[in-house]
């Protein structure tokens, strides 16, 4: 598992607030910004989304083993690779690394494969292959509909 | 304010087990390793600092306006730039943006000058002026002392 995270989601509690603050407040300009969920460029490869914490907590799975890792639910950090059997590949190396599986490699609804682990504090991990995120050469991240 | 993000830092409860975790198990190299903080390139441009949670804490200020922050004080993500003037002027524009300011700016342990804000979830941002952090062409990030 490479050194890179990708995504850092945080789960808001009203993201019409958090629109007024980071769009209409800070000026920044969304990456994509639809119904539910709003990304935002943060740097070379890098974007901020924000998400409705609910969904945030059902996507890492509510029925998963989350136990002491509950209270770091609002936030989740992701690392991209390149192809579902890589996906399955860094979730087995940090399970052996000693994180816990909160969702194992499944299809995502973005459209790829995705699944979460646990760091030994319960930070969430997201390890996705989503072949609708492109990031071009000068770092600007593309996020769009995955065509099948 | 602009669109940056440069240090996601995890407030951990034990650092040996970060140690253990992200060095040990996953191989990820440290930029800086020291005694009570770790930092390791997480992408061009981007730190992931493993910190204790108690010194994250008491660096943000206990005795700031925390409230309902409070339960976000386990990470923040750190925005820099050049100045001190430039710490100031982006507390206040995240301020009239709607941010509470947890940390005025000040001089940082670090050497250089910081402050902090919560986003309106609570979600602590750390604007921080600090010369002993540069970022190489290529999007390596050095991290060392201040020389007064």
């Amino acid at each position: 598992m490479q050194q890179r995270i990708i995504l850092i989601t945080l789960g808001v509690s009203d993201l019409a607030a958090s629109r007024r603050f980071y769009i209409d407040g800070l000026g920044w300009e969304p990456v994509l910004d639809i119904d539910e969920i709003v990304f935002l460029q943060a740097g070379h490869g890098l974007v901020l989304g924000l998400w409705p914490a609910d969904e945030l907590r059902k996507d890492v799975g509510v029925d998963g083993p989350q136990g002491p890792h509950a209270a770091m639910d609002r936030m989740s950090l992701a690392h991209n690779v390149d192809s579902e059997a890589e996906v399955d590949a860094a979730l087995a190396e940090a399970e052996a690394a000693g994180a816990t599986i909160l969702k194992p490699g499944q299809r995502a609804d973005f459209g790829g494969y995705h699944g979460y682990f646990a760091d030994p504090d319960g930070f969430r991990w997201e390890i996705a292959y989503n072949p609708g995120l492109t990031i071009a050469a000068d770092g600007k991240v593309r996020i769009g509909p995955v065509v099948p």
